[in-house]
């Protein structure tokens, strides 16, 4: 984890960005490994050299904020791919006018009052780590000026209710925060984005975000039992309910709504005792296509492991687990209420079954007992949960390192039907080594799926290209339209928890019906009449 | 099942209503067993001396479709205790002036046209199940005439897909329809609400239909991949995924909407394979309380029963289960991958943890070996599945053969946290025998769990009281109205699975979140905007 200053240009800590050594040893490896040539890290950007704006509009009377130089360059972009590139060259053209630190509803309710009246547009602002430009304050030409509305001052757990296993939690706990004070409870949330240290509740409910747990509940909508919200025309509030059949889901319209319909402030969602027992285990293939076959009778076999990731040999050779090009499956469960054997030993069978081997066995443990068991002949780290977490967490400092020495290097996601996979697969690694080749003259992509449901997987895309120093964007861009539309050309979504956001936004429009797109808009004005809540995202308003 | 012609005011087919004889039987059991005085069959109501008003509106250009009185008739009412007491008492006033039945999207496309311009609202009719008003034409002043658009010539499954476990499913197809047709792939969607026989696939979707799981995949909502609706504004075609963060969810805006935002023509939906080993027991408790407490600790332990049905003293007695007295959870397991040993092991654990008893033991079953285990004194036909289902689906009938003998039968649920249970639960019995004494003098109520979850139960209420002939409605308005204020006084909800309708938009208003109802209000406004859908359930149009 880690608690410094946060950096204004890249992901996360600045202590925990890889300093010069550390970067130049990545480029010489970078180069060596792929033939990248020519990698050389640039000297890191500095906050007096940025460039911005002055302000167009005055603090908002009787209200928090600032618009100090840091706040208002910390809530210029998210963390896209794009938003490091321009923040790295000290470009901070779009930064908001003011940013607002709402110390409860009654403020935020003031707030959209006033820029109602005013027509200032308001984007509110979770932990900031968007990588769709979802917080970005590209608002048309409508507007006086904008206003950042972070929630960071409502970061409190109010409530834990260990009957019922729920806790009530204000929208800007990041992830740490909220666990935190759940902690001394015994429960814990365990929703586990690679933002999660800096990401809010707020966020992942108006992002859908992807979580832990990659079977059932996979994504914060699961995990929310009511939700609140502020919008210019009133409290949105609904019920703490297990489950209703009332109409359309009220909560359903929250989630996902990434800022254009409220400011979320804060939600019960649904909390469990700390998992007990653990089982794992690490599946090998010789073919990509026997651990999509494991993975898939995994997942519609009604067992529910916590971890079934799987890793295509390259994803295996880049996360440590496997040197030798083959495909690896994560497999894990866990529970707080009992042991885990007739789980795992199922699952083993069915990836076996497919073709896989499990040279290390089986992993038990028993947290409570304090004892550990292994089948077979496993090795220490390998394939262990730390490990594989903690490089997860890294992953996207590594993403801001590597923009320093001139590589692209993004993700992108989606979910699609088992039956659809192969030829999905096909056309997004086809398209995207012929852009990366033509725009970069070479680069490579990996693949993993990070969820697995009964009736298809989320595969999850890496690629790495090198870049020519100050048309990076270009490049990127046509890469990622080429992705994006072989996404959509196969019936695939634009995002499975990366949400839409300004970048996603023309998919978005070709992934959704017609008619949903209308209902959308129509529901925004009847909760933002003027207009003002993060325009440009979703529908126009 | 059945098959035979479908009576015009009762439940379900005409041969399954208890017969003279039986229904004689019956009133003179129920009078002795719960004190009801004077309970005597009546005759049943004949279709040739029913009161309807004639057509007020010509029949839609090259549409077909029928104004025949038994059509009318039959596409009058639901299946609510108000509809069946009408129906007896012959009274089909609300009746609809024609009834559509289109063969196609293009033929459901033409007479929303049609209808949006003459100002003629549709009721989209499935099974004609709903027991809150959900298809009865009470539709205000504002239009010339009502058309029932019945989905009946929609009931074939289009496609499966074995590799996904999907299929795509036309919306009038009815649960024995979709099954039949299921069956020689080797799948099914095993979502059994207690209308099954007659309920459909876009009536379960219109109204969010509980189902067969009492945990995990409970509702119909679970078990869409994708839905397509025509609205009078065009085609609303959701993609086939298996999860998406992109953007409120579409599917979750159908979900629920009850015939206000179009017209539901199918859906690819989640199928499994037929499920293979079953684990099963009953539990006893000596207290309520007790079998509350086994309840929450199985829906937390992450063991995902398909069965966990918790019975009070009176259910228990009332569907046979137990005589005695006690409360008795209903426990199962099944799977189509797995032995479930290690699942039913644990629970039953959990259960005598909180101090119950299985006097009966554990039955296992394995389909694929014919084999059938019983660990204790098992007793025969004792919590036996299918006698339970039986029951389950007689239920209906058994309602309509009370309603003939001036006994007021009828069932509401809801659902609620763990904490907030024991307080809801005093509330509902409180206020529901409070009302039925003074307005029948007597009456008895019971309550089961049908559905738990993590975070809490739903709650089902079933009360009989003696309604004096001719007063009936107003008796029972009288019980439904504080059983309803107690539901949305305590917190929970108006409805875990039997829809709003007109029955339940009062409650439902006090429930939702009040910008909820506006951003629906302008929802239907974008897709509807003539206002011609299910006038006056959900929102006004």
């Amino acid at each position: 984890m880690g608690d410094g200053r946060k950096s204004f240009w890249a992901w996360g800590y600045e202590e925990r960005l890889p300093n010069d050594e550390a970067r130049k040893m990545l480029a010489e490896t970078l180069g060596r490994a792929l033939g990248f040539k020519g990698l050389t890290p640039r000297p890191l950007p500095k906050l007096e050299d940025v460039r911005i704006p002055a302000p167009r509009i005055p603090a908002p009377p009787h209200l928090d904020g600032s618009a100090s130089l840091l706040d208002r360059v910390t809530h210029t972009y998210g963390r896209s791919y794009r938003d490091i590139v321009r923040g790295f060259a000290g470009d901070f053209t779009p930064a908001p006018d003011w940013v607002a630190y709402p110390k409860d509803e009654a403020q935020i309710a003031k707030l959209l009052a006033y820029c109602s009246k005013e027509k200032i547009a308001v984007i509110p602002f979770g932990g900031g780590t968007s990588v769709v430009g979802g917080v970005e304050a590209v608002v048309g030409d409508g507007y006086r000026g904008v206003i950042a509305l972070d929630l960071r001052n409502l970061d409190r757990v109010l409530e834990v209710d260990l009957t019922s296993r729920a806790a009530r939690i204000q929208a800007g706990a990041t992830g740490p925060r909220l666990e935190a004070q759940l902690a001394p409870h015994g429960v814990t949330l365990r929703h586990y984005p690679q933002s999660f240290e800096h990401s809010t509740l707020g966020g992942w409910i108006a992002t859908r975000a992807g979580g832990h747990f990659a079977t059932l509940y996979t994504h914060i909508d699961d995990l929310v039992e009511s939700v609140r919200m502020v919008t210019p025309t009133g409290l949105f509030a609904t019920r703490r309910l297990p489950a209703s059949g009332a109409g359309p889901s009220p909560e359903r319209l929250v989630l996902g709504s990434e800022g254009i319909l409220g400011v979320i402030t804060e939600a019960w969602v649904r909390v469990q005792a700390r998992p007990r027992w653990r089982a794992s285990a690490n599946v090998r293939f010789a073919k990509l296509e026997d651990g999509v076959q494991a993975a898939r009778a995994i997942a519609q076999a009604g067992l529910y492991p916590s971890n079934c990731r799987l890793l295509d040999a390259r994803e295996a050779m880049l996360h440590g687990v496997s040197a030798d090009g083959v495909t690896v499956l994560l497999l894990a469960f866990e529970s707080a209420d009992h042991p885990l054997d007739a789980w795992i030993d199922r699952a083993l069978s069915l990836a076996k079954a497919a073709g896989g081997t499990c040279p290390d066995g089986t992993r038990l443990r028993d947290a409570g007992q304090g004892t550990e068991e292994r089948t077979g002949a496993a090795e220490a780290e390998r394939g262990d949960a730390a490990a594989w977490r903690q490089a997860f967490f890294d992953a996207p400092y590594l993403q801001s390192a590597l923009i320093t020495m001139g590589v692209i290097a993004d993700t992108f996601e989606t979910a699609c039907t088992w039956d659809g996979f192969d030829a999905l697969h096909r056309a997004v690694k086809d398209a995207v080594r012929g852009a990366m080749q033509d725009a970069c003259g070479a680069g490579v992509i990996s693949c993993r799926f990070t969820h697995v449901y009964p009736d298809g997987p989320a595969p999850y895309y890496t690629f790495l290209a090198p870049a020519r120093p100050g048309e990076e964007l270009a490049q990127w861009e046509r890469i990622k339209r080429v992705a994006s539309d072989a996404l959509i050309a196969n019936g695939a979504t634009i995002t499975h928890h990366h949400a839409v956001g300004r970048l996603h936004r023309p998919w978005h429009e070709r992934e959704r019906p017609e008619p949903f797109g209308r209902a959308l808009q129509a529901a925004k004005r009847a909760l933002d009449p003027a207009g003002i809540l993060n325009p440009g995202v979703l529908v126009d308003p």
